[in-house]
């Protein structure tokens, strides 16, 4: 039989960390340039320190049509200003690929945008929850909590990331702030003009 | 955004239930006719009880290209014989689709047989350890412990049962019992020759 040395893997929800798995992929806030609005936040915290942000190990044991890979994302906890921690935010670059999330440990909400209507949506994402990413829909991860967010993630294996959508319009059409403690998502131009006030 | 009531939901890894999916397949000793090798042992036990060996819960949000169906698997504990409480086993209608599962509670293991070579593998399904069967390959799960199984599963939505092939050729090629406590894979014809002795 073909064997896959990750055919089996053993997910760690409290490290984060898949055994046997290639090193993880890690973002830095000197990684995340452009993501946050709150660009004078931003500035500050990177001058303080380029903490790491979020870290995913993922196993693709087979390529071709119909092949998956896993993956289990580590997300620390951290505010830029009222923003979230949060990922860089993706499309698939194969965009009629949906994707599968389910948490493991800690708190977070994923931002949903559909690439077609612009419609938002934000879901929390928590242990023993699923999140489905509609094919073309946009999204993005945020630690909401205060110990490190672990899940899980599910996707066909030539889905592929497209940063660049988003990069070129901008941004996601919401921000997602902490308001009162409650993940709360805003438009951003509304969010913006708020920052300059 | 195109609404799916299905996009975000809660699993219970004890009742093995998702909230407000639609109602779960159930399959009883009475649907598994054919899938136990010591047959005088299912019609014993069948006759004695229809037991409940497992139900799944699935949730297909959306369908097309791309699209993923997702599903909650409850297995209760059980023994015909020497062979552990079973799946009847498949492979997909497109077999080119492989297939992600997780141990959320329990024990277990799974039966993979590639298609191609007829090898076979046997792997424990156990929580935070994920499987990935490969592409054009049969699989089989099986509750090995004492308390209900559940574990979760991610497939294309297009991915399909077949459970035909697998009858066309009798059986799995492998039978999996317990053998001083441990799940052990022998080849069938051994099993069922030392069945008649």
């Amino acid at each position: 039989m073909k064997q896959f040395t990750q055919q089996l893997s053993k997910f760690d929800p409290i490290t984060g960390v898949v055994e046997g798995a290639p090193p993880a992929i890690e973002r830095r806030l000197s990684d995340l340039k452009g993501v946050f609005a709150d660009e004078l936040a931003y500035e500050a915290a990177l001058a303080e320190e380029d903490s790491l942000v979020y870290s995913t190990y993922c196993v693709a044991p087979e390529q071709g049509d119909g092949a998956m890979l896993y993956c289990i994302g580590k997300f620390m906890p951290g505010r830029i200003g009222a923003e979230y921690y949060m990922t860089k935010g993706h499309i698939h670059a194969r965009p009629e690929t949906a994707e599968f999330y389910f948490g493991l440990r800690g708190q977070g909400v994923m931002l949903l945008e559909d690439e077609a209507s612009g419609d938002s949506q934000l879901l929390p994402l928590l242990p023993n929850g699923a999140i489905y990413v509609p094919r073309h829909t946009a999204h993005r991860t945020m630690n909401t909590g205060e110990v490190p967010l672990t899940y899980l993630s599910v996707v066909l294996a030539d889905a592929g990331h497209d940063y660049e959508v988003i990069a070129a319009r901008g941004n996601f059409r919401k921000v997602v702030v902490d308001l009162d403690g409650q993940p709360t998502m805003l438009d951003r131009a509304g969010f913006l003009e708020s920052l300059s006030r």
